[in-house]
């Protein structure tokens, strides 16, 4: 049996030495256009930082590697560049000598992989405007970026401080290369503006969730401006670039990352005529088999199941990359390994915090029309408050009213954000409900967690909400109802909401005469707690109430608050 | 309906509060015998070493804010010295006015912990020995040494070092708070020496991770004696204790703190005829309720059941307390709430490492005669190994050979183990499989993980175990068979293993003809992941071939070492 895979990094990469593992005798061709078979394109935006020094260190496996370890024919700078399903023959373009060969094929595996978007815009091809895809990406940014430091030595020299000195980076495209890359240029000590064109930065969160990340970034020393997409590029007189926003804005920089995303690369999939999905991926079943049965296809360039909404998606991501590549050569060799679909969990670090999300967003099931969801915000310590240095979790969680399904979770931090998001990411695999988010037995110990556990509070106050014992109200649907606040004045003083009654919690059962009992009361504290507390009283003695989810803290980034 | 709730703290104070959210109406009454009525015990060992500065920061809710926010009759330095299940009262006595008062009771809840086993050692009594429990213990444990650094202050102005300065402390006990006692000590400066009867530290552990683990203690400066239990204490002629061991050994010391474990406080419940259970600890159903119908019990005093294993088992832990409490609230207040079992999650901090696990050990297995399960050890890197400071883990899980379920996780290292351990810990709760963890989709960036999380990873060696794919032997059963290194020339010179023959993995195929076809060979490299390449060759050659798991990693520490 003969397996060419075209492509190597994470999906073909693994799928060839899966394959080599299950079949010592299967000839193996592991076919790469650039010039590295496997390497860590996640450490890309770090290199250019300089957190990750030495371009070696990015990679992975090398063509020798494969050779000697796997017995796998793998040839780098060997392009795919037509398929011929009928023949079941490649033609293969090398790179170094033109010469365009043809090797016949049993199984094929796609792995090409995703482009970085460029819009055809003005000025789009100017130097000085970059991606970070591949290795040679980063070696151009970086070189881009010590030549002008060179220049600038050779000026210190006048002592005249030159303008050539790379000062202003503007990243275009607010997701998680954008983000990466903003942090790093700002570790080299540039001015960074970021533009993206939603109207929000980090896709996958939802918007509220999303506002606490720009703050984040901005208190970093990042601008950013939302809601704006680039209309176009202009080199200026002083030999800097200008970058052109819809709105009529313009921004000089001396570098310009476009980081608004990746298409699927699907010339060859098309060509060889296999199913494209609705969403512009290569089409595939769960045994990453495409349309043709004897070419499977792995990695960004394929759709998938989201198996929490049941909706195809695009995944560009290492993990589901890799699996899927272990997949296809598991069917390959005659196994029933099939994948499960993705959650599209993901974690970004940026500076000191960590954004991560697993599952779906709150806005993802509102545009499928869902309305069998409830969602609540947590801000719980991400350790013992009584031991040092305890920092605030920022968490909300999707579940599903009907039956307590955990559906999804967005959680925000300094602390402690891949310990409860890979929880979270746990119980949806399994199919959770919030009571069983109740019942979690995670590890604790005062530097690491709290009794009871973030997720467990998660589930613990969702299970309020599902019981009926707290009802909630959320801040973009209070309008003018009835505020009662039940913090103690000190804190009401040091910030109130216009409108709003404060009974401090202790002096509530004393005081419930003063409260309507012909409307809703939506009670307010810093964080839910009191607020929660002072909701059982108030049901319990005939009240109609509740409890302002999240509370101050949630009111702060809350939708209705447009002035952040 | 009037609740007495026997003792505060985790399980009692939360059901406390849990019972009055369900109903504003009952009345009830809150006893602690100590002085506090919440504070947080976990934290004692950082209140003596200095990290938690203030004492005030230990204390959780106080009487007051469970009077004015509960409007609970909370009275704390109130013992209950007796219970009538008959007439349904309890006798209370008041330690600050001696006076002894009786209540009535409709539902009666006990909380009363467990007490730091104390054995009658000969000289237990002296001054200077320690338990760790309460937040009078740890405020003499640090007036204990304050004070004699007072008096070192005084003698400093002779210039003469005084003997009477703390400088040496034994540590009796090698669980939690044992090792967590004695990292404190060292902190504060002092020469620590942890004296434990079993042969292991850390208990919840298998002897090898263990192993690890006081190696660790070593290299931070602690002295750790296993194997050998305390006979006595005695005071020495300029004044110091002498700590006295069943091996004949004396170790002097300035103070000694007994971390030898808890024991449940059952004296109560005997005393009312409620049903004890096989581990000593007070039985009670799903539900909390003991044999007496209307009393009912939660925390440290009672048996849980282990629900990997199916045993009775004393987990003595803040989390699982907290959801007793709260689930005895739910069941008095008439809903049908249920406490699962318990899974023994855990985690403990040791310097910039922390240990952890959930779920059975093997040698639990084995105490029980359980053969159906295999094990696997891992050893990957925290982080991607391209971005900077990635540490070492060190995983061993159990799984059911007969089914893949997951059975338990042991996970060591100086960074990522929560993490880790909380995804292995939802997986048990949920009956995840080894093939569940293969597919898990965790957060990953460069700086938190790989794109093959440790959990994947440990999913997929696993399931090549069981697919027979990766047929293992470990190094406790490896006795003189044939081991095949395949490791590379330098490494072998580094260490090797006597008698190995060997073939660098990258000659294997060629060099077969070495290779005996009549006995299964071991195969062996650093961490296993070379060796089940070879592995796979070999099985594919006709031979009979087996990984060596975990590799050299595994042999420093495998039982069969015993020059540790």
């Amino acid at each position: 049996m003969k397996v060419i895979i075209v492509g190597g990094v994470a999906g073909g990469a693994s799928c060839a030495a899966r394959l080599r593992r299950l079949d010592e005798k299967a000839e193996i061709l592991l076919l790469e256009r650039g010039p590295y078979v496997s390497y860590a394109n996640c450490g890309l935006p770090y290199h250019v930082g300089g957190t990750i020094e030495k371009e070696a260190s990015l990679l992975v496996s090398t063509e020798q590697s494969f050779r000697v370890i796997f017995n796998i024919d793998c040839r780098t700078n060997n392009e795919v560049i037509s398929i011929s399903p009928d023949r079941k023959t490649v033609e293969i373009k090398n790179h170094l000598t033109g010469e365009v060969t043809s090797e016949k094929y049993d199984k094929l595996v796609l792995s090409p992989g995703a482009a970085p978007i460029r819009p055809p815009l003005p000025g789009i091809d100017l130097p000085g405007i970059f991606s970070v895809r591949t290795v040679p990406d980063a070696r151009n940014i970086r070189e881009w970026l010590d030549r002008d430091k060179d220049r600038s030595v050779g000026n210190s020299f006048t002592g005249v401080d030159t303008v050539s000195k790379p000062k202003r980076a503007v990243v275009v495209g607010g997701g998680f290369i954008g983000l990466e890359m903003a942090e790093n240029f700002i570790h080299r000590g540039l001015q960074v503006t970021l533009i993206e064109k939603l109207d929000q930065v980090m896709p996958p969160l939802d918007p509220e969730m999303a506002r606490i990340v720009k703050r984040y970034m901005k208190r970093h020393g990042i601008k950013v401006k939302v809601n704006d997409g680039v209309a176009g590029f202009r080199k200026t007189e002083d030999g800097s670039l200008e970058v052109l926003t819809e709105s009529g804005k313009a921004y000089s920089s001396d570098i310009v990352v476009l980081a608004i995303g990746v298409r699927p690369e699907t010339a060859l999939a098309k060509m060889a005529g296999l199913e494209i999905g609705q969403r512009g991926g290569i089409r595939v079943d769960e045994r990453m088999r495409t349309s043709n049965p004897d070419i499977y296809a792995v990695g960004d360039a394929i759709e998938v199941k989201d198996f929490v909404t049941g909706q195809w998606t695009l995944i560009p991501l290492a993990g589901p990359a890799n699996r899927q590549g272990r997949i296809a050569a598991d069917v390959i060799a005659g196994r029933d390994s099939r994948f499960r679909g993705t959650q599209g969990t993901s974690i970004c670090k940026l500076f000191d915090a960590a954004i991560a999300q697993t599952g779906t967003s709150e806005k993802a099931l509102r545009q499928l029309g869902d309305t069998d969801y409830e969602k609540i915000y947590l801000y719980p310590n991400s350790h013992a408050g009584y031991y040092p240095d305890a920092k605030l979790l920022i968490i909300k969680i999707l579940f599903r009213k009907s039956n307590g399904l955990l559906l999804g979770a967005q959680v925000l931090g300094e602390e402690g954000v891949p310990k409860r998001i890979d929880s979270f990411a746990m119980a949806i695999q399994m199919g959770c409900t919030i009571y069983d988010l109740e019942e979690a037995e995670l590890s604790y110990a005062p530097p690491y967690g709290s009794a009871k556990d973030p997720v467990n509070f998660a589930g613990m106050v969702a299970a309020d909400v599902l019981h009926g014992d707290m009802p909630i109200m959320h801040w973009e649907s209070v309008g003018d109802g009835f505020i009662l606040d039940v913090r103690n004045p000190p804190e009401v003083t040091a910030e109130s909401v216009p409108g709003a009654v404060n009974i401090p919690l202790p002096q509530m059962r004393e005081r419930l005469g003063e409260l309507p009992r012909d409307r809703e009361i939506y009670v307010l504290c810093r964080s839910a707690q009191r607020a929660y507390y002072a909701t059982r009283i108030l049901l319990q003695n005939g009240f109609m109430a509740r409890t302002l989810s999240g509370g101050m803290m949630s009111r702060s980034h809350s939708v209705s608050q447009t002035n952040s």
